[in-house]
């Protein structure tokens, strides 16, 4: 169970690292106890239920007086996604103001995956190992390509903000996320969910891991009411 | 300068209190130099430049990436313009779920003020001694029948949620208030100003002192930058 | 079925007026339509199917593009709730910039209730006829004793932003309300349910009324999901 | 000056297309004048001086009582910058829903330009026609190879999601974005401005000039207070 300073590994090249918290579930118990003007200093256990309560009943506020801070490297495509959240800070490495570096995702052969199933109802069939094989050899040629050409023109003096124009939404990128647990929540419902693309959820699951360590009762309190932020 | 655990007091019964924060000047320079993917484990002498940069050209995204979670005790009159900032969270004493509890605002005699100049171009103007004294009796004799008025229908047996209709705006209430160094920026920009209410102004101030203490250096910048937020 | 312009009447002396609107059914097609680059100028019968497919699955973003303006009135201690609902936009009636108009909420004597239960458990018990008579008599008569005092302190020339410190929670007051089809539903969902406060409550009823005239697909797709927001 | 159902081209393949809106000078307007509860049907002179008042006094909450909902085409380079906008709704064509179209941005030759300058510093210098045109091609010859990489996989049977993985940046998308003057004006303020990447300046002035047909006085005032958004 990964704690702040730590870092899980996702995909071939990316990872999640929690650069800082002030999460706990103490703090969730203080939120909804300030209708009562009634503070703990510690959980004792009909807190736990008290956690659980709130989550049921969709009573959001009292899980956002916490703050996660992450470091995310992740592909373009994932990251994409990833920035759709709204209720979160992100900063990203600029490939404006600094060159880009040479680090691709190439899915696992077992990751490279057949087109099945119609929008919305996602089945994941892995393709038969051959094939997978002569595709990620596709796709790492294509990267060299890209990436070739992208430093063809930054010798030619071409602006950075336009040579990336050919670099694939398969290219590493890191940002800063910082969140709060019921914004993360709903992260994680979407994410870290079957209908979800499979390398997100691959870092939705790490995401998963750190709110775990941290706030261990509000964790249980989302999965006992079946994944659904509050 | 207070810091983490410690209470300014506003008014005559209210407070300001940092229960929790997670908040740096490190944090604004890191969140800004994911940019270019280089990060600093300690603050150097440029990076209050880069701060006041980052204040100027209103690159404000980088001021996300820290929290600070206040205990407020105000007026709910304080309370109302409060809410109305939105990149916030919020939990406040419920007068449905508990008792009210009897802790009202009376304006100290040289806060009794007289009605001038048109809306927008606030003036504060005292009241002679007297009147002054004459208004908080009243005030005050207003507050006690409201209160006796709660009680007794409360003794009836009447809903909390019914009988604190009658309740004035002047009560004391209580919230937790959690925010990120922007959007408390913009909170003091608005509140700690010339046009605000005399009461959040001083609930400005008190804000302000707990930011200046925890990010000095963006406090800084903030002023320099005349005290516009990013 | 209320439609743009039109007003329902709420409480005693309040009401929901629809202002403007720019809210269809069609906007939640084409907005998650945007995904296939396939877009419609009507409604056809698949695509009521295609919105309880987005309402069921909690692809929320397609109910977004859409506008409702409401005017409301309502007592402050009702507007107080309302305003916690963050992904909206308020403007409101003033008590520093004007005076304050003299209308009070008296529940009806069906609605004067004893205090039940503990809190998140609500149950609405009346009380009976002549409690109820007297507890109006005392609501009334505390709201023009503040209200004397009110006009009483302006007539000193008391500033009105001192003087409304005495005016009660009780008291209506005014305010524009912007918001979307999504943050509609969550208010809905929170505030027209059972665990609402009984007057809170009755503006729910009004607001979805309003909705569910312009988004009748949408409205039916939110009930037949459970009147959950997406 | 395109209004309502109108489509401004951007770039060589890209445009903004405003899909619809309730917008007005008024609607600013009267959300002021809640404070007062005095509404207008329509503008007379001193709401001009209104609406200059709110921008420079940064009163900006009046300015969210619209909506534009656009329709937009550009680079996902340029989609990546917008979509951090949070105060925004939006919908994007999927690659995983649906299959790429091949359309790219190439930029005319005299937007083929040098790195010059540090980061914050922009300056925009084209290179001489002859490695503009060298590099144009390198550009296409780029985007050829991807695509063809793409449809291989394609027929290949490999899923969207996997494949889509080698496409550039300067891929063209499709959204909808929902959003309203306030936001629409920081959009403005921070895009169609010097330090902004020359591509995404060009979606900024188009957006503008929709802002200006339906706002002309909003849009006067925000100009007059120097381009900052309240």
């Amino acid at each position: 169970m990964p704690g702040v300073g730590e870092k899980v590994d996702v995909l071939d090249h990316g990872f999640v690292r929690l650069d800082a918290a002030e999460a706990t579930d103490l703090s969730v118990v203080n939120g909804a106890r300030v209708s009562f003007l009634q503070f703990k200093d510690e959980m004792a256990d009909r807190d736990h239920k008290l956690i659980r309560f709130l989550m049921r009943e969709k009573h959001a506020s009292p899980f956002e007086h916490n703050l996660f801070r992450f470091h995310v490297k992740c592909p373009i495509a994932v990251g994409r996604e990833w920035m759709r959240h709204r209720w979160s800070s992100f900063n990203e490495h600029s490939l404006r103001y600094s060159e880009a570096i040479d680090t691709f995702y190439v899915p696992a052969p077992e990751q490279i995956r057949t087109q099945t199933g119609k929008p919305g109802a996602y089945t994941f069939v892995p393709m038969e190992g051959e094939t997978a094989d002569q595709v990620r050899g596709m796709i790492e040629a294509q990267y060299r390509q890209a990436w070739d050409s992208y430093r063809s023109m930054l010798e030619l003096g071409v602006a950075r903000e336009v040579a990336r124009l050919v670099l694939p939404v398969g290219l590493y990128t890191e940002f800063y996320w910082t969140v709060n647990a019921r914004a993360l929540m709903n992260f994680i419902a979407l994410r870290n969910a079957e209908a979800a693309m499979w390398e997100i959820r691959c870092y939705g699951e790490a995401v998963e891991s750190f709110f775990a360590t941290l706030m261990p009762s509000t964790h249980e309190a989302f999965v006992e009411c079946g994944r659904v932020a509050p």
